[in-house]
């Protein structure tokens, strides 16, 4: 970190300054330069308080220069790759995963017709909502528990792994029983009590950005899951809210290769929730494929009018087909192979 | 809700809608005008996928005209207006009710002093966080069951009530014993665990508005905890995320008056964690009072530069009675007093 | 148009409704349904001030229905083709148009090597910009008429057709002499004084998206050019302002199959300017041509380092080939061939 | 400008740097600290590429630390005071300074009218566009010379000072002829051509925030004025782009404080382009006082319904006069009186 001061040989403040990051955050620092303008701290900064010290009478500038988060850095690694079954590794710079499924779980019925249209395309991976967050309290909030238990008979009768989205960390037992992969939504994204409770599970956590969020704050939420003791820790770009009303959300694509650099954990795109309008997924999936990212979670129904949630923005079969055509397509252009 | 069809006299679509209309959502609809290019929907429409319908082919329009939420809507009621003390009613139409104390209960010296400062302007409420949703897991967490045993204290020796942020449902028993008022932080704002368990409460929660929250998403927020049973919620604008980065958040002073007509409940504005620079609150609290909020939450501290939290944004002794000096007189050149 | 109001039977506010619709905007108007609370307003609704109607009392709802742009809208054509060169035309549904060059026309010696560097590609259209719209007065401006002139020459001497961005009306004679196609820049977007000019060339118009800009306002832009007598006009997605921070704009590549629906215009996408790091224009490049963009346009420079204008998203050749042989690639994978 | 460089004592990039800085951009630079990885850059850095040496191999941090506007900087004048006649200065600290008129100048009458709505309240300042920027090119779009020959006899007959929106540099002749302010509207605020022009003028230029425009690129479109000899810039707050769309746009009030520190120059707050609603420009307006703005431009009617633009948000006599005697009293409140 690196403190500028705004005049030449400000002992007071300097010594002020070296004082206060000692006590308080046990940091060493040290003034660098003749004109003893600028202090650089080092040793752990990640809990000082940069916006205090900022507004701080005569400082010029601060610079954390380093990333807050250490777990999630590249600095670290260079690649997380999660196996998820033998022939299923999330994060292969060789493979594109693609996870397929409806976006609630209605009935038994609808779920293993769902499964079956995955599982003809070789889906590995089944999604279903059991537990559903609704912007209103009136709208299904979905089956639960049952729901949990269809997913695991569905995956089992089907040969897929499955995946389903957790909101409270009491629920955790029954996840832990019930599927492989686990799923926090966007709403979710900075619930530290639910993240805290998935760093100690060591089952995958596939991580949504949050609508508002900025690069760093969702890593530092990775961060959170890491610390906690769990590595298998994906990230997902669904869009982010900005004033563009015409898509659903404005899928953030360039957030791929920003955080290739970034971070050593998978990147997963959803284009079903960013676009929001069936038609539109393929484009997005596509888009998304080819802008490297690791894999694809999608919404397929076989009669998305029947579905209690999302409707508009649900794969049928022949939407389905022809994204899967088309992802086979661009994965191969960039040497990739689908899984 | 009103269904605009984009061909005159199409039969087969009419029929499909009405059958769709009446079999899953259990709505009425009737045909209007003479090219039968409008249907009306009728009876409870809260529950239709308006996305959905938008996507259909043939639709070119469809336009919900009611707002999703009922028991938050104004059309219901005029003004929510809570009691939290003899002479402290949050949504009195004549008084602006000040809430203040610090971000962070670090000690009980610390907080002892802050609650007197918050005395010594006669604040009604005290807030003080014992449980601190941070953005990364490696900053001060809070003192938890701790700090609220020392609000309570410090509650009880000044004579204020007393407020502080609860973030997972199954602390809910230890809020109820220690505190007032619960408040619900942007993050968690469509924590609906979270909030389903507060619709249980009956003590008064201020919900604060989410980063990325439309109004209309705030309001379903509230009508969470409303429609679990809890009349008594505030809203707190407390600043949304946009590209402006000078500022700390937007303080989207504009929801007010928007809000006013919307809903009955108060609304309450936060310009400390907006403005995020001490020297700028006073201006922004001016302002909060000018645009006609029910109340300011305002965080204060003796010495600033020893909180482990938001140290930057913190009121110190002279800055916050010159803010309080502002408020007052703001207040009453609009016709109100200041509890 | 539908006005949906609040009570049944409301006739002096039907009345008073219908003859403003006539008197002020030549509109007829219908009451339909039984209760009379919707009344259809027909003829050109363009004109009519939705806002004003919205916020009249009694009034719960106003639909536009129909779409403000009449000549940009699909509902009146598939797809503009523009016919830049016999083997070069944009919005062919079975190309993938390439426009690069640098981004500042320097010197007649980096222009040319950069004009190289594109042929060796086959690029069919080379870009530069020779008045440069600049955030700070102190940074270099463009050469000006002497940048079009080299442009000219080099355009002449590959074989190549030209494109750079036009700031004012009165520049149009220089841009009609020396260039193919004249570019305006996102924060002319607007400019409606220029946006008018352009109406009355018949050279070809890209118009880059305002980084604020609604696809509707964008096509509404595009409607003044197109009102003016020029339909040869084409979109550039370049990204928008967003609260993300590590990627320079938010590219919306969402807007790309929006866009199809709602025009029949070509639509290009710039990820150069969106990105701002040379090592993630590639990536964002394929996103966008597997999204389904009619072309590219991106910056291109022998030297990145020294360039007087945005050397940190230039592609050097090593990028630049990377760069192309993606994108040939993946347009292959799509059905499409590069031009 | 400091830059960090990722190892320590890299010798052939600290070389690198040193003649790239000294070469290209004139500018010393001195390696500062014992470990070699600080390099302090010293002189005119404003034209410095800050995102290309960013992007750089081996470079961890940029830091601009000095603010890249000069002549708008707080740091080299304390405040800009701009006398518009006897009895109003804009910048004033004890001024509130109010301008007001109608949208659009639709006819004698009805500016004549409108102007003895404002004389009655003692405005200074008649506002009324003649030139007027519409999102579509169906729309009115003024009455161009005539109305600005309109605008001088009423300024004449009242006794007030005049302004206009400019939209085209060859407009300024006219301009300096009949009015005695020009405004130049959010979506021309980069239109640098303008600027330069406006530069050349001795008139005072009120320049609106563009809808997606940072504060730092505000300041640099206010220096592109100040820069051409024209010391008469005022900033105009008139509400950003954002998500929200229950208000028009999202009025700023936190830039007022921000821009204070950042800048010399007068800031106006502009309510009615903000809310776009008649019954909550009032609030805004008082929020605008109380949040310290030097004055406000609101626009106001005799009849709303009869304008030609923007009916929604003016405001009638009775609106008019309840705004004015809300924005007496806040003033007051903060020691300030309206001019």
């Amino acid at each position: 970190m690196l403190i500028v001061i705004k005049e030449k040989n400000h002992e007071s403040l300097i010594q002020k300054l070296q004082s206060m990051l000692s006590e308080k955050y046990g940091c060493e620092s040290h003034i660098i330069g003749g004109n003893k303008r600028v202090l650089a701290v080092t040793g752990d900064t990640s809990g000082v308080d940069v916006e205090f010290l900022k507004n701080m009478d005569g400082i010029r500038s601060v610079d954390r220069v380093d990333r807050p988060y250490k777990l999630a850095s590249r600095e670290r690694k260079d690649r997380t790759m999660i196996e998820i079954s033998k022939d299923c590794v999330i994060g292969d710079p060789k493979s594109v995963v693609m996870i397929a499924g409806p976006c609630s779980i209605d009935s038994e019925g609808q779920l293993d017709e769902t499964a079956a249209m995955a599982k003809a395309r070789d889906i590995k991976i089944l999604r279903g909502g059991a537990y559903k967050p609704r912007t209103g309290p009136y709208s299904f909030q979905g089956k639960g528990e049952e729901g949990l238990k269809l997913i695991a008979k569905a995956g089992q009768k089907y040969g897929m792994k499955t995946i389903s989205e957790i909101m409270k960390a009491e629920d955790l037992p029954l996840f832990e029983e019930y599927v492989d992969m686990m799923q926090v939504g966007a709403r979710n994204m900075q619930n530290y009590e639910l993240l805290k409770a998935l760093g100690k599970s060591k089952k995958p956590v596939m991580l949504k950005r949050g609508l508002a969020a900025k690069l760093e704050e969702w890593l530092l939420a990775a961060e959170y899951i890491l610390a906690g003791g769990n590595p298998n820790v994906i990230l997902c770009e669904r869009g982010i809210r900005t004033f563009e009303e015409e898509v659903r959300f404005t899928l953030c694509l360039g957030s791929v290769p920003a955080l290739r650099e970034l971070t050593h954990l998978p990147i997963i795109v959803d284009p079903s929730h960013a676009m929001g309008k069936t038609r539109w997924v393929k484009d997005a999936a596509l888009g998304g494929v080819a802008v490297g990212a690791d894999g694809l979670i999608v919404e397929i129904h076989p009669r998305p009018s029947e579905s209690s949630c999302d409707a508009s923005q649900l794969l049928d079969l022949e939407h389905w087909n022809e994204c899967m055509d088309g992802v086979t397509a661009v994965a191969k252009a960039i040497g990739k192979r689908v899984v």
